[in-house]
């Protein structure tokens, strides 16, 4: 691989993270800010455990009962007294309706003039969940969403029906006044999306969720039929929110890094939702078509592209963007493509996303792979991990969702 | 619609096409051109007929046996004394083999002094056929191309194999020297590619071939795989060839006419290749995300988007390009997108392609028209006639591939 490209995506990518992290944000939501009477903590999502550790600094011992909800190895450790459950995700497990229902116990004793900071971040809608089906056609419906290619937008608007928590239950449960501190993880920042919007008044209409079951042909039983008749929450005066990172300011990040390197940046766009693989064949597009200009050129696209699953292999939507890209820069020796979940951990795997160049598809080629047949298998993490293409950061802490960039030197 | 948006948008379309018929680019290539020996032409394609006329208006009596090949309602009438031969698009027909087999007879008994001007344009695939199966298995495998989304480059080295004049055999069986003159439609223009290359050394092995029998499992008879694995002319000595316009040309004119109409071009890419419906997304998304910019601008895409049939309707990539689009644009007053085939046909339909703006989803909406249902029906042409959203060219007689545009006001 472009050793001075390789180099220069992995500034773009730590100082990409680097300004994404929780930590700073809540600091900066909590820093002056009092409470009145006595203050609780629930921290739900993959930056739980960040975002709570950072609250817990500033708040110091002003937290009575403290509960960090996340994804299985993201805690760091203890922080003070709270309690700590690690659950599945992409697909909730025992541990996620556990954590649930210790939440709504923790606040179900509280008074109006109590206060939950709810540190909200992505993952919380697998992560924090109370089936009010069996916990079997949960599991069922969220892996039949995740199969036929569902946006995570339509994903919540059933699930959010099915369950205790979310679409703005939990709130509605909680007798005293919520502040949620929110991370986004989704395009736009829709605070009855995120996590699915425990604690927010929810847009979506019954209608909307009788729509998807017809369009993707979802098998439902009788009770989740009914369920999904049942209106959501539309307004909440207990609860006040505040959004403090996204994706837009994840593409700014890159923006900034890569025109300190001597780039000449352009954000496209920072809502990007198509197909992953032709996104990456959209972006190698670009870089033919540039690759000539005699001048360095960063292109920059933030968002949330979807795979519509045709094979059984491991990958994940940024390797995919990777992978698809690196068909399409075959043998130009001065670009380079990377995608990433911010959050450290691309689809059901341990890398990041994808990164490639212009000898990627060659030194795949040399091994008997074809890239087409890999995408259409979605092993884009085999054959990556063959080709020198992870990007492995670890749980970053961080969610505010994908970044992808063409470099052009 | 937005008027002032649509006015510019046809604008930008009427001189786009006009900066790339072929007549200009035919006189400048011929213009001071001598040629020894008897002069004869053959043209080929959707843009024959302009090519001959331009080409027999500068060469004036010096053509002695002159033959269009071109497809149905492509020709303007006569020149000359030349025949000229409509014949079927997408898929050959008896008339497309009995224009292959005219120009095959008209150049048999021609010496080593005499010349060919060979005029080439897009279309010249189907148009100019000689197949060395039978008829019906020819346009068999021609279907199956286009149902499984193969990409022109990918039918090229299946179709050329099959055939007696694609793939540099024509040439070959030329005794004159060629002269061709080549209007490029296809991305890169790859001289072997266009018209599938009869008068061009062909690039594509027969290993290729034999990969996409399996790649997309098509059904050929034993004849077939056995022609399938007889290579092609790699050297042709007697043919000399010249590139005079190619879709790059195509996004410089329209980024030249949306600066003079106060918008700052930006062309993303002349060799846009991916799923249309995601091409339209993903420029949607750039759309969303640029909207508040607060400046005009214009993207601009330029290329050859696939589309895998999922469905029975009636439609084109470009019209799936700008029907796509229309779902990511809702709701945005200031921002138009269109996508054009160069050639006034997109798909099997009478429209060169789509135009959208941020009201054309509600629009839809209000009849009952649901934009995801249409792509999966692949029935755009019905959907975007009932919201004004069709491009009404009629045969424009260039064929450089298409370009979609992005314009924010």
């Amino acid at each position: 691989m472009n050793k001075e490209l390789r180099n220069h995506a992995q500034k773009i990518i730590d100082a990409a993270i680097k300004d994404n992290l929780p930590d700073e944000a809540v600091r900066h939501a909590l820093t002056g800010r009092e409470f009145t009477g006595n203050l609780y903590l629930i921290a739900i999502g993959k930056a739980a455990w960040q975002m709570a550790a950072a609250a817990d600094e500033c708040l110091g011992g002003k937290v009575k009962e403290g509960l960090v909800i996340t994804k299985y190895d993201h805690s760091q450790g203890p922080i003070a007294n709270y309690r700590i459950i690690e659950a599945g995700h992409p697909v909730s497990d025992k541990n996620s309706y556990a954590a649930a229902q210790a939440a709504l116990d923790m606040v179900s004793g509280l008074s109006s003039d109590d206060t939950v900071l709810f540190l909200v971040s992505g993952g919380g809608s697998a992560l924090f969940e109370k089936p009010l089906v069996p916990e079997e056609e949960m599991q069922d419906v969220t892996k039949q969403l995740l199969a036929c290619g569902a946006d995570i937008t339509e994903m919540n608007t059933i699930r959010k029906r099915l369950s205790a928590v979310k679409g703005g239950k939990f709130a509605k449960a909680c007798p005293a006044k919520v502040v949620a501190v929110v991370l986004s993880d989704i395009l736009g920042d829709p605070l009855d999306m995120i996590a699915s919007g425990p604690a927010a008044p929810d847009k979506s209409l019954r209608e909307q969720a009788k729509a998807l079951v017809a369009k993707y042909d979802l098998k439902l039983s009788e009770k989740a039929l009914k369920l999904l008749d049942i209106e959501t929450p539309k307004q909440l005066d207990n609860v006040e929110s505040h959004i403090v990172g996204s994706v837009r300011r994840l593409c700014e990040s890159a923006a900034q890094t890569a025109a300190e390197l001597g780039y000449e940046p352009h954000v496209l766009t920072d809502q990007l939702c198509c197909e992953a693989r032709d996104a990456g064949s959209f972006l190698a597009s670009i870089a033919r078509t540039h690759a000539d200009d005699g001048k360095a050129l960063a292109y920059i696209a933030g968002g949330e592209t979807v795979v519509h699953l045709t094979g059984t292999g491991k990958g994940g939507r940024n390797q995919e963007i990777a992978l698809s890209a690196a068909a399409g820069i075959a043998g130009l020796d001065n670009v380079l493509v990377f995608s990433l979940g911010s959050d450290g951990t691309d689809g059901p795997t341990d890398a990041a996303g994808g990164i490639v160049d212009g000898s990627t598809a060659a030194c795949l080629a040399e091994q008997g792979i074809s890239i087409d047949q890999v995408l259409a298998d979605n092993d884009a993490y085999t054959a990556l991990g063959k080709a020198d293409g992870l990007i492995m950061t670890g749980p970053t802490g961080t969610n505010v969702n994908d970044v992808a960039v063409v470099l052009i030197k």
